[in-house]
């Protein structure tokens, strides 16, 4: 038992005893320094502790206090609320819930948005960060400011050539995730008011962006086997002063749709008739199922309109966040807005990844990825089959770890939701990904985690919760919000 | 002599002799492996050294082409066109090129908003990134999530506690550096066309937020001795709609002026009784000259009104962008914010920070730093005293790295960076620190680098250009935008 914890029992005891009263003042971190002659830190982490058990509190300017329920707290056995249903199905509520699952480990992930950390090569991402970044030449160090560290960017301009693009460096600006090169490029094509074409269904957060930035949204259909309606979206182009496309053209999130070359070369010129520029979320790229990369829509551009964002998070190293946008002809717009936002992308993670790149091995890990997301694929979809009831659809994808599954009209995939978490499950609803709070019937499930007895079993709830009219019946649905 | 290197000598060659005449593709990346044997890293290496030389240019799509001025490009000698001044005087733009000259070792950095890296324990906090990021457990990789790295927030509300202060955990967010926790603050607060409040003269990546952000803007004035008019705050709260103000009360930058306890505490209440939040941006609040910290505004607040945004960048650890806010009462809508934008802060900064406030000496190495800074901030005035004109002041701040120069009336600021880049030296004039392009008379000098020789002859060459009426001569200055 460390220092702290001893301390914290210490003081826990004197609570207990009523020997420090709800209410009462604890002593100060100075003063219980000197009483008991240990750091500050240790003190501070005891009453950390403390307050994490919900026996002290903290008030700004005033101190540590005891909590009323104090005494009693210590003598109940510790209850998890993990299990709590969410009160609201508020769909911004949806998301977060959906969200924060992730840190919880008890819970079977199939509603993240998250490949399981256990297939990264963590530990050689690791190796280079502390290789490159033990001691650092202080001449080098603004190499990491707008547009990014070169090198970072050569070796991406790199990736681009391995797949038949020249993607000059230049073009390269690195950002903090894609998400923020996503959302950047948003921001620095519409004004608030302006409107944007998305897809329906589409990604959350690039709703949530749309809705920070105050934009007018005209959202497209994708269907899951044929992907964007070209048709619609010309018609929104006629109709529409748009100012951006925001798309994933391949893997799409949630469908798992890629469009065909053709369809991107049509989508292409479309936006080059109307010289509007896309946004292209091309996040899973390296995440393709067949031999060869799957070829984004940038490839067909020939008037730099095509913002090209990728990521490190879904490929090589979660957590870092180091995304880029090949911004064509927006690059000097978009380095001015990541200088005046976050300034750079962080030292390290620039450095490290910068130099896996170079010597790490990335296809050979890149190979087994893909070998093991496409077995998970099948064990998941084998699963679906065998569980859920007779007419349920899941759509299979040439890449990434998503399934887009359409219930039976009987289910309502919130009260799914709900039926799952308090079964210790996880799944993303479907009316998290469109403005409206439409595909009740529908649920993304995540195959990014190695098949397993637990996640077979997890599949098997699922299936028999959506057979229960009684618990997922979408007669007894309430509306969106709230319900 | 690197592979790649030897590579772009011998194509040098062959354009040099004409082999590859203007205008000719050059081979492929494939072609060339095959061609010399070498790897396509390397072609890639050799071509992106050419490009940079101006003899050949990547063309989306279609590959690497000869320059037209190639030839006569070898047979110039190297010329730099670092010294050229800049054709517009466009405020937007002065703002970039100013930032952009930290990048130019050769230029005397006066204009700079950053510390010398060489201040800094980069060893140490290097040390402590390869120590923690070696490897990495698995189960605790989504603990650098929002709020952010449980440890990290620990320390930094130990650091509150030890400056008097009782500040939360939980209100603690990590972010992407301050200015992401400033912007998001805004974002937060106030909605396109709502006012809100800011300094003048203020930071201009405060200016170019707000800008991006659509929002209205009412200014108040900073005076370099006495601080923020609450006058003139009172006034603008009674007459306008005012969502938030975002305010630097210590250490202003450019001004170098704090506010006094009596003041903030005065601001608080003021802000309190319109119910009105401060954004408060504290960065340079570990940079204090005087023995003990100074308390920012948060220090008075009991309404949970202010945030308090601070950063490691300034005192610690440039480049790793982390910062933070204390965000009192927007705790929760913060935390979303962030997951929105740009998910987490990197996890290799969040860990090498956090093991470096516990085990790196940081009290030690800002007492150093401390004094450091008080001994050049003496140095850089006298330099000032004894080389520029008789009617020159300049102000001498409690902490941070700047002084703030009223020239006499008959310089232009604008004039004399432009002049001075001439000579090799950045200054950051006036103008680019409020929205109306005012100062023009004012230029922010850095002494956040050890005293040289070398500074000081740049000191004294600004002096003579000051004297020099016929080159920084306001008579002569046009207009901001466009000169």
């Amino acid at each position: 038992m460390k220092r702290y914890e001893q301390l914290a029992d210490q003081i826990s005891e004197l609570i207990k005893r009523g020997d420090l009263p709800p209410g009462a003042r604890i002593p100060s971190i100075r003063g219980a320094c000197m009483a008991w002659g240990v750091s500050p830190a240790t003190v501070f982490r005891a009453y950390y502790l403390l307050e994490n058990r919900g026996m002290i509190k903290a008030r700004p300017r005033s101190g540590y206090f005891v909590l009323p329920r104090a005494r009693e707290l210590l003598r109940q056995s510790p209850e998890t609320s993990l299990r709590t249903a969410p009160k609201t199905v508020n769909v911004g509520e949806l998301v977060f819930e959906v969200l924060k699952m992730i840190r919880q480990p008890e819970t079977v992930p199939l509603g993240s948005a998250f490949l399981s950390p256990a297939l990264f090569p963590m530990a050689r991402v690791g190796k280079s960060c502390a290789t490159v970044n033990r001691s650092v030449d202080l001449a080098t160090m603004v190499d990491t400011l707008p547009p990014g560290h070169e090198d970072l960017r050569q070796q991406i301009s790199l990736r681009y050539l391995m797949a038949g693009m020249t993607v000059p460096v230049d073009e390269i600006i690195i950002t903090s995730g894609a998400l923020e090169a996503l959302t950047l490029s948003a921001q620095l094509l519409a004004a608030p008011g302006d409107v944007i074409v998305t897809e329906k269904p589409t990604f959350y957060a690039a709703l949530q962006a749309i809705e920070r930035l105050r934009l007018n949204v005209v959202e497209i259909p994708v269907d899951p086997m044929e992907g964007h309606d070209l048709d619609a979206l010309a018609r929104a182009l006629q109709q529409h002063p748009v100012r951006a496309c925001w798309f994933m053209t391949s893997f799409h999130n949630p469908t798992g749709v890629t469009l065909g070359d053709s369809k991107k070369q049509a989508l292409v010129d479309l936006l080059a008739r109307h010289d509007v520029p896309l946004i292209e979320d091309d996040v899973y790229n390296e995440l393709h199922f067949g031999p060869d990369p799957v070829r984004p829509a940038k490839y067909f551009d020939r008037n730099g309109l095509v913002i090209h964002c990728g990521s490190f998070a879904k490929c090589l190293a979660p957590g870092y966040r180091i995304g880029w946008a090949a911004a064509g002809r927006f690059a000097g717009g978009l380095e001015r807005a990541k200088w005046m936002t976050t300034l750079s992308a962080s030292m390290p993670a620039q450095r490290a990844i910068a130099d896996y790149l170079e010597h790490g091995g990335y296809e050979r890990f890149l190979h087994k990825l893909r070998r093991e997301l496409t077995h998970q694929q099948s064990q998941m979809l084998d699963a679906i089959s065998r569980y859920f009831p007779a007419n349920t659809t899941a759509t299979k994808s040439d890449g990434s770890y998503f399934t887009w599954v359409a219930l039976p009209d009987h289910v309502d995939s919130i009260q799914l939701f709900q039926a799952a978490l308090k079964s210790g499950i996880s799944v993303a609803p479907g009316p998290i990904f469109s403005a409206d709070g439409a595909f009740r019937h529908h649920v993304r499930l995540n195959y990014g985690y190695p098949w397993s007895a637990r996640l077979d079993r997890a599949v098997a709830t699922l299936g028999a919760l959506c057979a229960d009219e009684s618990r997922c019946g979408a007669k007894l649905a309430g509306p969106v919000q709230p319900s």
